[in-house]
């Protein structure tokens, strides 16, 4: 109920909380884009680029580091559902996901937390763990199974074969080069061409 | 002459002035290693920490834009003299080359300093001139001279292998993987499996 008596008007959209959660969760986003990273981020900075109050952000995220890996969380598409037809389609699904990924905000952010990692050795772990590893496990699950039947030379090394294709789409790649040097195609390209390379 | 009116004794070792420039350049990659990236270097900062006085770095650097560049450009190894006989060996010196180059305080400044980009646009632009497209070109040279020999496929996109290559070798890839996940081959084999993809 309202001050007034009467129960409170229906908002649209989404439930308060769920609003809080998603303005604080952009506002870390912010905060790690800009040049100092996960030293830039405090729980009184988030309040209050949020307009929240410290105890709302407290109730969710007992510390910097967990908010911090749930907003890089944010950052990454879910991967859709992959065909399971075969290896080439699952892997321009990912490709295509990854390079989707990598705009400059995202970048930003990444690089900076990356950059102070040796410093933020728990929150690196956690990352890690909870984002990172769950996508890397999706993407040897498709070499695996390209290897069992058969698309996939037997003897394919998948540790060697996951970072060609992490690496050449992520943005250390693209970073350095003018962004119109690659080709529209270029997850297209870098699939076919990681393919004739780890194929039966 | 020296003030006692005798000549100076000889020193063991580089000039006063190398050696100055020395600790200079030194003194910028630490404060880049550090969190606040590009943000953290001054003038100011890099003399205090180089042991040194202000106008001797102003002497041989105008601004910090140009010294960052400088000392960015320690970091990287010169390419060694390419044997030029085959597309495979040439680019086995590179990758080796290029993953002898990813220790930590190279990757933090990397990444820190990229983080800031958006930031110091004119700075990246000299990077990418004076540092990074120097380098590319001599990739570039390797994989058009593959396609000429007929080693590499005519149709080559050489805008798609050339980040495929350096992505694979560089942090991004490994950044994010327990360093010891990579066989200790990693190299060779990414140059095989990118190569079996691009030969013709």
């Amino acid at each position: 109920m309202s001050e007034t008596g009467r129960p409170p008007a229906p908002r649209p959209g989404r439930p308060r909380s769920a609003r809080a959660e998603q303005a604080i969760l952009a506002a870390t986003i912010d905060l790690l884009a800009e040049e100092a990273g996960v030293a830039g981020v405090s729980i009184e900075a988030v309040a209050a680029r949020a307009g929240v109050g410290k105890t709302t952000i407290y109730r969710r995220w007992p510390n910097k580091e967990k908010l911090i890996v749930d907003a890089l969380a944010t950052l990454k598409r879910p991967i859709p559902e992959l065909p399971g037809r075969t290896v080439r389609e699952d892997l321009m699904v990912l490709a295509r996901t990854f390079a989707r990924e990598q705009d400059r905000k995202h970048s930003r952010c990444f690089l900076n937390v990356m950059g102070g990692a040796d410093r933020h050795p728990e929150l690196m772990d956690r990352y890690r763990r909870e984002v990172i590893e769950p996508r890397r496990e999706v993407i040897r699950g498709v070499l695996h199974r390209g290897i069992e039947t058969g698309e996939l030379r037997a003897d394919l090394d998948i540790e060697v074969a996951l970072p060609m294709l992490v690496g050449s789409m992520t943005l250390q790649a693209r970073a350095l080069a003018p962004m119109d040097s690659l080709p529209p195609d270029f997850a297209e390209q870098v699939v076919d061409t990681l393919l004739r390379g780890i194929a039966a």
